[in-house]
């Protein structure tokens, strides 16, 4: 029997309250373990201090720059644009109300989830170094664990904040509106949920990726090349920088990221639902949030598998939890298939087993990335390799392999989300469903489906993703407090591996992100319908559409060049103050002054949210600016969708591109670094070190940032369709 | 009065033919002048055997390759597909030979034009030299007017193909068939003849980008990397090897790129032309070349104007006669408009001024992307003098801000293209035409008439980017046969001058191939409703036609690759031969022993060859692939559209982005050897030959080889396009 509205909702939300218990357990778990020596928690207080004084001021500007999006917003909706029949309320003021707080409930959500993430990755860092005095398990596990909170209540909240809102709009249904025809308009009263997801994950993934790479590329460059002195030497005033840098970079802007893909997709993924409405009904708007939460069920089960043998290798322990995570999250998915999208009498009986298969493809899609994005930045395969041979003739050559890599790792995920948007969609069509003339219509649920599917294993992923800066700081503060070296070998193995998620989670959000790049595409189609009641296609023959889709092609390449200069220009900040304190204090060089590490902190922060502005503007201006533009030419919803989706390609691409070549470049250098080539130190070695500074800014500010733009573009589009109308 | 057929064919035979006189004149002019002293004719000597080997070789392949391509196409067109009812002439047999013809004589003549091109450009590097002795002005003018035989020959051969091709086609109307209907029917069968020449064009641009920069990272990175010494020097072994490349590449390459455009881009506005029989009738197909043949004139005219004061800066010269060309360009076309696009009766007078705006508005896109290009990669301004300054801190800062730059350059050209794109179809549509349900329907020919303003002085561009190799070679010949201070300082500055043509000239190529771009997709969409008789929208809204736009977008990525690492594999091959020579021949260092540079100049002939041959498989095969894979999905020509069309996208901001990277970063380091932050053998100039070094396949190999790609998949689609249907 199908399940009523009020059942799925209460499972929904106890399924998050239990996974957000769950993530405080594990807070607990993870803060009743030992803090280790006292000159180690000197160095945890500092990154500690810094990462929270520089989130405090990031969300302060961020705060600000939400409350004139929403002033705009509000204003836009109640006041500028004349009502449409199609609006899902009358009252222009209801609406944008109903708009507006949507915004800024996503907004606000995405912020406490990326600060709540943070907030127990950098207490768990000094926990991992001190378990690593005894034992590799023991630092596996708080590290994974203290990763995981994070995971989970990101996963949780995203999850927790559209099923409530659904349910609060459930009970402000308007008199004079049947339930049916209600349910079917909230999902587009949601949509401002996303937007306010995306526009402070936009922020939190470019202030926090130009802060980590200014302080890295900054550090490396003074104090590797000028200095001489090694990685995270206590010496280097710019070291705290770059251990705060991970934890608000990689911790905090990644979590903002999967926060924003989990809200974006569900509700695109509702939206396909509300089509469905005659053969699923409730159900089937509901069956994204559903399959979430019993994917953080999966996702639990997961986490607290993993455990290592002291010689064994960590990363096979993280990839057993993963395959077990996905076997549970397939399983759950089939189970949600079959309860929710076969009631008895629907006449489309096959559809629910149509709708698992879309679900599996989505979880191998997932594990194809995993198994590409190993490939292509993994020492043990040709690519990396050939980036270390190229070293050898010197700095030039090696960028021109690395870059050659980056290019060609495009090519195998863009034929698995090919294969798999081809394969889904045909599942989903040939379901059964069908509209009023007969012609299928199940096709684009399909995708959706597969994408819902592949966002099963979100919370192990993310845990993974935290796991990596957690580790890195670990490793730095074993390092900067001169432990024994037995230590340091304990924590440069997790780091290693932490390299190596941290890689697997960006290849993870750009697969996600492609595959729902097309469900977002159908929602803005959809409301454009809704609007109209005409279906637009996106017409590149005519010059108007092709125009706008230049454009957004054009806009990744000017987003990822304004990304770059940004890192290169807090990075040179940087670069001055280390200089300026070599040279006014010789004492820090000789060991017996202290540098001042805070004040590089300081600076970073100030840098970065400077320069996280302009880019920032640019992708939220930009759109608007088309939609406005061609509006006045009588094409605005048509040219802005073929700007959404050609921007979406171009960033994908480009995404794919920036992050393998920045992660082949790493770990070039870490494979030369075991000793080949003239091992550390050669001329292979110093030219493998320009590769991966050059990686840097490419694979941690400007390829996670495409991430986020090509979801921000969608979720904005959903939001403004009305205006460009 | 409206003029005859005859009468136009004959004027636009006869102002080729006229361009062609001029060629042979000026070639005669050019090879009266001195060869001076002996030494310099030893070197230059062995540049043209060289070169002349190279390209015996390079043509013997294309040639077998051309072949195994035209008996396929004869294959498929005769036995493979069904006939259809829209074919232009029925008997399957008779329409693949003229398919096959058609692209066999496009082959051919590219081949000639390309070869005589170079042919006279080897002989005129030592008649610059030896002029460069005695006077700037004398140098200035043998290396312009031996640019411009390959120029003016190029662009007379692609008008006098197409031109010729269609007055034969003519005389074989078939019985039973008008005259109107059966000219209407001639442009589809000349296509081939566009695909044939594209074909030659990118094998040509593939291999000959290929060797020059192998060649040219080769010599470097032993010779002034490794051995210390200066670059030309006559102790380096691959320095007549990356001589013979400057003209290989530059020379013969971008003949043929530019041979290329002119043809697709002429055909692709006689197929519009035809859609507009009504009103023009046979002028308005033959409009574009009688364009093309008055542009020869206004070339001839702008190319004799340029001379320069021995104190004068030759570059201004150049540009004066570029100014000149375009002016008179401008006029002609004017006159073409009145004449051919105003008959008397015809129901919309006010069309020609219409159209002659639209040329107006392609001659001014050409002038604003040279400026763009000038802004860019020269070093008097910002983009490139940050560049410099980030050498200060190294090659990775030097790399990330180049690749910044690169990126930064693709706003304003396409912020360029949108508005000339729209500009012109609404100067179109608003022309009054109209078709017979009174719609609009002159925007396509606006937006073709735009192509052809701007392609009027493309013999004169074709001119100054043939004097960038020349004057490089001269300054070779000089430097390697030590003549005085004095000479040097003159062909320096011709050098200088001719690294900004040949950059500008990338521009102009990259801009034409934008403007063009929508012009031959257009067309493809005119032979498919020929075929279908059905108009196709290309709608990205369907999932099977959004994931063929995504591979098209892919396809740049991963030739882009294959291109790069050719280049890092051939340049292998380069080095390991001078360290070979250097070790087993200590002479060769002290100046005691002649290296053997036929050794080099062999080996890199054959690894470019070698090398060339995958990348350029890809792009010939990968449309085919798609094309026949989506047919069995149902949306073949659909499929084929959005990849043709996403591809050219991307290939415009990759194209843009390469050739501009690069050649900022090349004049970042000669902007360093003036002196700043150094000046030459200082660290930050160091760093600035690591961004030399990347830039160089990206400017020379990869980025001109994806102009020739963009326009190799619409001639390839528009070839075989009623395979995908």
């Amino acid at each position: 029997m199908q399940p009523t509205q009020s059942v799925l909702l209460v499972l929904i939300v106890a399924l998050c309250a239990l996974a957000l218990v769950f993530s405080l357990g594990l807070s607990r778990w993870v803060l009743a373990r030992s803090r280790g020596k006292p000159e180690m928690q000197k160095i945890s207080d500092a990154i500690q201090q810094g990462a929270e004084a520089y989130l405090a001021r990031q969300y302060r500007t961020i705060t600000l720059l939400a409350v004139v999006v929403a002033v705009l917003i509000y204003v836009g909706y109640a006041y500028l644009r004349t009502p449409n029949a199609g609006d899902p309320v009358s009252d222009p003021h209801t609406l944008a109300l109903y708009v507006t707080v949507s915004f800024l409930l996503g907004a606000l959500s995405s912020g406490v989830a990326g600060y709540v993430g943070m907030w127990v990755s950098i207490r768990s860092n000094i926990r991992t170094a001190a378990a690593a005095l005894s034992s590799l398990n023991g630092a596996l596990q708080v590290a994974l664990r203290g990763g995981a909170v994070a995971g989970m209540f990101v996963v949780a909240m995203s999850l927790l904040g559209v099923g409530l809102l659904f349910w609060v709009l459930t009970v402000l249904q308007p008199a004079g509106m049947s339930a049916g025809e209600w349910n079917a308009r909230i999902p587009f009263l949601i949509v401002g949920y996303g937007f306010g997801a995306s526009f402070v994950a936009l922020f939190a993934q470019l202030g926090g990726g130009i802060y980590t790479k200014a302080a890295d590329v900054g550090a490396d460059l003074v104090g590797k090349v000028e200095a001489g002195i090694p990685e995270d030497d206590p010496r280097n005033p710019a070291v705290i920088a770059d251990l705060v840098g991970d934890n608000v970079g990689d911790c905090a802007g990644r979590g903002a990221d999967l926060f924003e893909s989990t809200a974006a997709e569900n509700i695109g993924a509702m939206i396909l639902g509300v089509f469905l409405y005659r053969y699923f009904g409730v159900p089937g708007i509901l069956f994204p949030l559903v399959v979430g939460a019993f994917g953080l069920v999966a996702s639990m089960v997961g986490i607290l598998s993993v455990s290592t043998a002291e010689d064994g290798d960590p990363m096979q322990a993280l990839n057993r939890g993963f395959y077990l995570t996905a076997v549970l999250a397939l399983i759950f998915f089939g189970v949600a298939c079959r309860w929710l999208l076969s009631a008895p009498l629907q006449p489309a009986p096959d559809a629910w087993w149509h709708f698992f298969l879309c679900g599996l493809v989505g979880i191998l899609t997932s594990a194809a990335f995993l198994l590409i994005t190993q490939y292509y930045t993994e020492y043990a395969y040709r690519p990396v390799r050939a980036i270390a041979e190229a070293s050898q003739t010197g700095p030039a050559t090696n960028i021109i392999q690395g870059l050659a890599v980056g290019m060609e790792a495009t090519v195998l995920p863009v034929f698995t989300i090919a294969i798999a948007i081809v394969v889904s969609y045909y599942l989903g069509r040939n379901s059964g469903l069908t509209n009023a003339a007969g012609e299928p219509i199940g096709g684009l649920f399909g995708t959706a489906a597969a994408t819902i599917g592949m966002l099963g294993t979100a919370g192990y992923i993310l845990a993974m993703d935290t796991f990596g800066p957690i580790t890195d700081n670990a490793g730095g503060i074993i390092e900067m407090s001169q432990q024994p070296e037995a230590v340091r070998a304990i924590t440069d193995r997790l780091d290693a591996v932490g390299n190596t998620t941290k890689a697997l989670t960006k290849g993870y959000a750009i697969g996600s992100a492609s595959l729902a790049a097309f469900l977002l595409f159908s929602a803005y189609l959809d409301e454009v319908f809704n609007y109209t009641h005409h279906r637009i296609s996106v017409n590149l023959a005519r010059p108007e559409v092709f125009v706008a889709g230049l454009l957004g092609a054009m806009l990744v390449f000017w987003f990822s060049s304004l990304a770059i200069k940004a890192v290169g220009r807090a990075a040179y900040a940087v670069i001055n103050e280390v200089r300026r304190q070599f040279k006014e204090r010789p004492g820090i060089m000789a060991g017996t002054e202290q540098p001042d590490y805070a004040r590089c902190v300081d600076l970073v922060t100030v840098a970065a949210l400077r320069e996280m502005i302009v880019p920032g503007a640019l992708v939220v201006g930009f759109p608007i600016a088309v939609g406005l533009a061609f509006k006045t030419l009588g094409v605005g919803a048509e040219a802005v969708a073929a700007f959404l989706m050609i921007a979406t390609i171009t960033g994908i691409l480009m995404a794919i591109f920036l992050n393998t070549g920045g992660g082949a470049w790493d770990n070039a250098k870490k494979y030369i670094e075991t000793g080949v080539y003239g091992g550390k130190r050669s001329d292979a070695h110093k030219a493998a070190v320009v590769g991966d500074t050059v990686g840097d800014p490419f694979k941690d500010t400007a390829g996670p940032s495409l991430h986020v733009l090509i979801k921000l573009l969608s979720t904005i589009t959903l939001v403004l369709a009305p205006l460009f109308i």
